[in-house]
């Protein structure tokens, strides 16, 4: 450490160099640093679900299920092709838990930093740059954005904690395995990450208020992301102060869960294999849960094989939305979608620009969006050919799962345990680019960044 | 008609009332019109197909078969819920006929001209306005315009014509069946239409070049629309001197079909339900076929049941990319497909400007691409939840159904002719509002075009 001549003020500690180099790469190539951190997380987690010490039976887990498992948690999916209560012992279910809780803060926070840099958001990454580049603010600045964003997961999942400890005592739980359940659920309600410890599954629980209440609560506000989370909680008594991204991602999220909840609700209300047979007062709980979670939380009280195929459809779209940018959430995100709808009414209307809340849209903006939507849709249509290729399942289930998957919410109709491993791997890579975003990979992929000085003469090709 | 003082070269006698009357309804909303006119079409063509001696049986045709028959075929979708050659009499077939072409005909004209009116386009609308407005050149401007589309038309329809009729002698038709089998099937390939009068529909020529080249070929250039025709007939040697939108159309075709042949080429090839057990050359002919009539024909020698899910996905997106605009295809155009992919392109290597043969696209041109597309896709995802509610059938044969539908392409799994009333109705609409154009109906149900004055302050939100 002193081969070079320290300049004035150089801080020439191993650890400053080490930030100094990886500061180097997340200035040239964010979304490629992104790319190599999460799969070696989802590496390391892999190999840990290997480990014989990580199944119950103490025999080593298949590849095919570890690399599965370790991506569905860093991924924070829930899509699972063994029992997460049973299969696993407890050292593998803490590995998944550590995975969902590095997967969930580690993509919140780079992707608000890195995320935001590929998106080529002014604000944040600029003063981000900035600070990396002057070599003075920058941890400041850095670690109070790390600060707000640990802040934040403390108090929620703290939150979700406490509220749910007791409800595992009352059940019958011990003391110990009431404070690991609750914990294990609060990380899981938060992260949007749909792992369950609980033998038998959710549906033991589907007229429970106490239970499901926090997992919509939860979820909801997982959901939001990072950047709408703290423009609320610096203005949270006045809306209007709050961002636009804010506003259209609470704005947005809301109508979602209601139309969700109302349709599912009325198309399960007689269903009596899901839950028309329940009182009416929990009928309601449950289809407002089911018009969350398809939003990427991924619990389920219900079978989702026991609903209707017009149900799935309308989950399958929820599911594609999925929540906020930066958020636990996947999917193509609210704001995505939010501005592609805000484009057609201002097409519709004649008017020059795309506006809400009082501010008018960048047509780059609307760009990012459709880019975003598209590949998702073509990723999702890849995987459903893939999966239709390689088993004999029909498109209603395979759709379902795909999209279930890149949009990283773990609902599933109840396929995932028998498919062919090479369809796991497929699956796989869906979650890992779902969550990763389309955009940070296409730009982590990108061979050239190329940048024209001549402008070519403008010539309008006829649409629709 | 000398209720006024006629102003110095005006000319008043009721056929230029009437044609000034009309263009003022045109000027003002031509979207409005368009759809007027285009209910009304259906709307007579579905009372002839009522009445008894439009039936084989001499018995009057149920009232949903009646409107989905006229709105398939002047929709130019070829879905059908009877069978074209037997449940109809001669008399009903001139009507399908006639409502093909007037379809065909009538949409390539309105679309080209309302259509662009409507999708703002500089050129010809604004020439077409400028014409009306000083009422000298309007004649002979709508006059010129018109006699191209008739002279390709005729051209075309009569190439076809003349290329079929011989074959129809060879199979042994007598001399007047042969001019009537050989003119309906070249009014019904160049309108895309996907209407057949041959008993046992066309599996007999599975493996007929001379029967299955002249629809690929047929059908790709009715498929390439009006404006791309005319642009490439002033400039047929030349193709740099093509418009940008004669470019993008002819290059998104032509991969289109290409992608789609050797895709379903390979999935089919070993398959032999379908076409596998065909010798190598004819198993290629069935492919290409295979991989142009998704693309709004809708003709098929090889029955969808017996192909694969794999295949059928593939055609879904197929058919929801469609023809090219203002063509006798459907589906969301192949302008408004490349215009997303080249955004997405942009996107990725960070160029500001959209970009296609050395012609940058504005951004304008984008929403209204997102636009119908977004539309389209909301459509076909109402018309499958319908479906779904309406039917016990399963996701992959609806939503097949309902792209062929909104697409106006006419392949079916063959649940057409048993779905109930609902369905059919549901059907109906999507293919009306398919071949009417999503913008084109929008632009007619808005109730108000506002044009704001003050522009807005920016914001940009995140995007996925
Ligand atoms: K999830
Ligand atoms: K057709």
């Amino acid at each position: 450490a002193r081969e070079q001549t320290p300049r004035p003020g150089d801080d020439v500690g191993v650890l400053t160099r080490l930030r100094e180099a990886v500061d180097d790469v997340a200035r040239h190539s964010p979304a490629r640093m992104t790319l190599v951190v999460f799969a070696s997380v989802v590496g390391i987690v892999t190999a840990l679900l290997s480990l014989p010490i990580a199944t119950s039976t103490g025999q080593r887990a298949p590849f095919a299920d570890a690399l599965f498992t370790a991506t569905s948690a860093v991924c924070v999916t829930g899509l699972v092709t063994v029992d997460t209560a049973t299969y696993w012992s407890p050292f593998g279910q803490v590995v998944i838990l550590v995975g969902i809780q590095i997967g969930g803060l580690g993509v919140m926070t780079l992707a608000s930093i890195l995320g935001l840099a590929v998106s080529r958001r002014i604000g944040l990454t600029q003063k981000l740059l900035a600070a990396a580049e002057t070599k003075t603010t920058r941890l400041g600045e850095v670690g109070s954005l790390l600060r707000a964003v640990l802040a934040t997961i403390a108090v929620i999942e703290g939150a979700l904690w406490i509220v749910l400890f007791p409800k595992y005592l009352l059940i019958g739980y011990p003391l110990g395995e009431a404070l690991w359940h609750s914990l294990f659920q609060a990380i899981s309600i938060f992260n949007n990450a749909g792992f369950i410890i609980e033998e038998g599954g959710l549906g033991q629980y589907a007229g429970d208020w106490w239970m499901v209440m926090p997992i919509i609560i939860g979820a909801f506000i997982g959901a939001l992301g990072f950047p709408a989370i703290l423009s609320i909680s610096r203005n949270w008594r006045r809306p209007r102060q709050w961002s636009l991204h804010a506003k259209l991602t609470v704005a947005t999220s809301t109508i979602l869960w209601v139309v969700g909840t109302l349709a599912i609700g009325l198309l399960e209300w007689a269903n009596p294999r899901s839950f028309g047979t329940l009182p009416a007062a929990d009928r309601i709980l449950n289809a407002m849960l089911a018009g969350m979670t398809p939003r990427s939380s991924g619990f389920s009280t219900v079978d989702i094989a026991t609903m209707t195929e017009s149900t799935w459809f309308i989950q399958d779209a929820l599911m594609f939305v999925g929540g906020g940018s930066a958020s636990t959430g996947g999917g193509i995100k609210v704001t995505t979608f939010a501005v592609m709808v805000l484009a057609i009414l201002a097409e519709a209307r004649g008017d020059p620009d795309i506006e809400a809340f009082g501010r008018r849209i960048a047509p780059t903006v609307l760009r990012l969006a459709v880019a975003v939507a598209f590949v998702g849709a073509t990723l999702v249509g890849a995987g459903t050919l893939a999966l239709l290729v390689l088993t004999d399942l029909h498109l209603d289930v395979v759709l379902f799962e795909v999209i279930s998957a890149f949009a990283t919410c773990g609902l599933s109709t109840g396929i995932t345990a028998n498919l062919p491993d090479s369809a796991k791997y497929v699956l796989s890579a869906l979650m890992f680019t779902g969550r990763l975003g389309t955009m940070t990979m296409a730009a982590a992929l990108a061979l050239r960044d190329r940048r024209r000085v001549i402008r070519l003469p403008e010539e309008r090709p006829t649409i629709g």
